[in-house]
């Protein structure tokens, strides 16, 4: 059994750190959601997990060993020592980093989608809203999300428990600046949309609707500070989520389940968003 | 200056307790958007802030003030220990507890809203996500919510916080019972629908769009477990949010968000759900 002092807790410890996560190529995904994401994605590396996390988990330990991965039994201690939340939840597994480029993530696939959904987070700096946009999109259908800018980077403890494994579902990028990432996307063929509470047209507009049908792009900005006056230039709209209470606005994960959702909604579901054949 | 030992803070300090609460009825909001929303309402019996959040909410203060309430200048450190947040925000106000019946919220007003939309959490144990509820259901022009059963105490520092105001926006009730409230909720004449991941309904289908243009109840589940089978027999009709990717489900105040603004597009906006003439 593995302590917090024993040599792989302590390298892998070091993984905490977004600098040697980038140095290394390696994440670390902690509780059930994500590590089984990683497993059923066949991308698990090393497995840490405690006697009681292995009890609860039975299935999913007995699916990893059977792909060939010896899990390491560690101490609660241990556990807790690669955990970054408040309630460690005594499973974590090494994975590699994904590295996709922003290109590559914005290239229509083969078999294409009849319209593509493409989100931009802008300057989010909060990993547990960062990871429910992540989870939303996954859920809604988008093909991407980009965390642009100086945005919180999604492979933090926070952010992966928050995204409930769907940050390994689609492709996230990260570290490309806001402008430079809705250049490319309008470039790729999306018009970009801006959710921004000032904005004249709203959600529900015909001409917004109209947009949604064809390939977009969401861009949500800062939780405090929304979207800089140059960002919201560079895009092709601007669409606000109507107010009808006295809210002054709503959070930025509540906007963007609602603006994901309705892209879903006009696209007419798992048949409009599917494949063509 | 008052000091974490000055009478008052020791005496505002007991208002972190929900016993304390529902003894005195009293509660403390904390942060510029609650105590804006406070002093909106004409509630505010004390008002303590710090020099710095004076300085930058000066014009909070001063209509505060103006309304005759004469701010409590306090030291950093006593305006964290009024605090449940991590980040204490520097200005903290004393009002009194709320009251609403849930017969009283559920009354139809005498100028009849189009359609009612009620929000019922059921078992919602995370301060932050029944506070994003609640902000949410007030942008979505809902009439009240229901922290029903063993939800959390939508007066604790976290659920003020992440409601943004929106406590003080519009009627929440608690301490009734999961199935008496939907009993309640049924015999005012509101459908009961509950969001429940695995129900056959979608939300986008025919049936359920028309359900949602009358008078109904939108029923969340707990954020672990959801709904339970003996709620679920209760209910109208159980909806499910489609998921169109491979995330096995959205998270709560997610779900509540595209549930909550599908009511408020099918109702046709601020004039669907506003006044009859």
């Amino acid at each position: 059994v593995l302590t917090p002092r024993s040599g792989r807790i302590v390298a892998a410890r070091k993984l905490l750190r977004r600098s040697a996560r980038r140095e290394q190529g390696l994440v670390l995904l902690e509780g059930p959601s994500a590590v089984g994401a990683a497993a059923d994605a066949g991308l698990i590396q090393e497995l840490y997990v405690t006697a009681d996390a292995a009890e609860r988990h039975a299935d999913l330990v007995e699916r990893i060993e059977a792909a060939g991965v010896r899990p390491w039994f560690v101490a609660p201690e241990a556990a807790a020592a690669l955990s970054e939340t408040v309630t460690p939840q005594g499973i974590v597994a090494i994975v590699p980093l994904p590295q996709v480029s922003l290109q590559h993530a914005l290239e229509r696939p083969a078999l294409r989608p009849a319209a593509r959904l493409v989100v931009v987070l802008a300057e989010a700096r909060d990993p547990g809203n960062a990871g429910t946009v992540i989870r939303t999109a996954d859920a809604a259908g988008a093909d991407c999300v980009v965390l642009a800018g100086a945005s919180v980077d999604p492979w933090s403890g926070k952010c992966v428990r928050a995204s409930a494994g769907s940050l390994l579902h689609l492709p996230v990028v990260d570290g490309v600046g806001v402008e430079e990432t809705i250049t490319a996307v309008r470039a790729a063929g999306c018009r970009a949309l801006a959710a921004d509470g000032h904005a004249e047209a709203g959600l529900y507009d015909l001409a917004v609707t109209d947009v949604l049908r064809g390939d977009h792009a969401w861009v949500f900005g800062n939780e405090a500070h929304g979207l800089s006056s140059d960002v919201l230039r560079t895009v092709d709209s601007a669409v606000s989520v109507p107010v009808y209470g006295r809210a002054e606005s709503l959070n930025l994960a509540s906007a963007a389940a609602v603006c994901l959702y309705e892209s879903a909604r006009v696209a007419g579901g798992p048949s409009g968003r599917g494949w063509d054949t």
